[in-house]
């Protein structure tokens, strides 16, 4: 009989143990790591100029970019004053454990509070691998439409927050905020949800609060 | 010596030949088939719904709604009068060939002009992919700014055409109409460029057109 390999289930072991190395080496640094996780445009990389604005006065924060390509954010990251690195996936469309440990320490971030990695613009697969992050934080656009915690459930279900971004855009779309919540709720209890619109400011207090509660 | 396993290429390779299996049974039924690709909330199912109120006269078509969960889209193209499918991925993050045959198979494309495949929501796996389409139609929205072709180059590399989305929104948003056509041909020398608003109408009517010549 020859031996079966159960690949998929190998896969995600070895990348679990590696997260657990991760989050280890966070807590021993004191370091708390996010998660951002959205769809491409969605308003991740604006909503952290905005946070590290407000944040990085009081606070040592770094940002892990990752992209299939370009250095397009980590470079706007860097001009607003934050240590940044760019990570390029090499094709794959989310950061697992293993590039996640290979930055960390390429980016030494045993000096900060805050190390946030900005995943690849998806709603699919960085649900499914755990980076060794202490928070996953989900952001979804109004122009995207309230039904998308319908179509893709998991990243809704693993949120520690939702951010319902670009709220100053509701006028111009059809979107209702009653049922983005109803849509979320069918996967997850207990996440945050708050709205809030980076560019304009509203929720960005909220958001800022939940954040410094984990500093 | 083990025998060594090409995984990738393996499942490369058998994705293109039944990706050649799909085309060859369109063909023999003189069905044109496109895939429809785009990030979550691009407008995809709007584009679709304008395209079939204005072609469903003249032709027979069908729709395939690829999502990981729910059959909102699906349910949406039947309202408007449309014959629908919709097709659960199992968690992947597109569709491939293999579920593509099983869906025309069962879905009876014989009778059809014309098939379109709304993939998953996502500007990295279904690039990847190849369905057995004649034609991949990418779509971009305003709302999401003009630097994702620099991001997710392959999407934009495998377009026949590009529809950038939402035109209509250009006042609420930071959008380069010159940087994004710019940032594609990077990429893609080739590919038609399209700036449409499905909602108001704008440049629907050169999209039905290039639509239109290929059936």
């Amino acid at each position: 009989m020859p031996k079966v390999i159960q690949v998929n289930q190998s896969v995600y072991a070895v990348n679990d143990a590696i997260a657990d190395e991760v989050r280890a080496k966070n807590q021993e640094h004191h370091t708390v790591m996010l998660n951002v996780m959205a769809s491409p445009g969605a308003g991740k990389t604006t909503l952290l100029l905005k946070t590290l604005d407000a944040l990085k006065g009081e606070y040592r924060i770094g940002v892990m970019e990752a992209d299939i390509e370009s250095s397009v954010d980590a470079d706007i990251i860097e001009a607003a004053g934050v240590r940044a690195i760019q990570v390029h996936t090499g094709g794959e469309c989310a950061m697992d454990a293993e590039m996640t440990l290979q930055a960390i320490e390429e980016f030494h971030t045993e000096n900060l509070d805050l190390l946030i990695l900005e995943n690849v613009g998806n709603l699919v697969c960085p649900a499914e691998t755990d980076t060794g992050a202490d928070k996953k934080v989900v952001l979804l656009s109004v122009p995207e439409g309230d039904d998308k915690p319908l179509k893709y459930p998991l990243m809704f279900e693993v949120a520690d927050i939702v951010l319902i971004t670009k709220i100053d855009t509701k006028p111009y779309f059809t979107f209702n905020e009653q049922a983005v919540i109803d849509n979320i709720r069918l996967r997850n209890k207990h996440a945050e949800i708050l709205f809030v619109s980076a560019k304009k400011g509203d929720g960005m207090d909220r958001w800022l609060e939940w954040l410094k509660a984990l500093l």
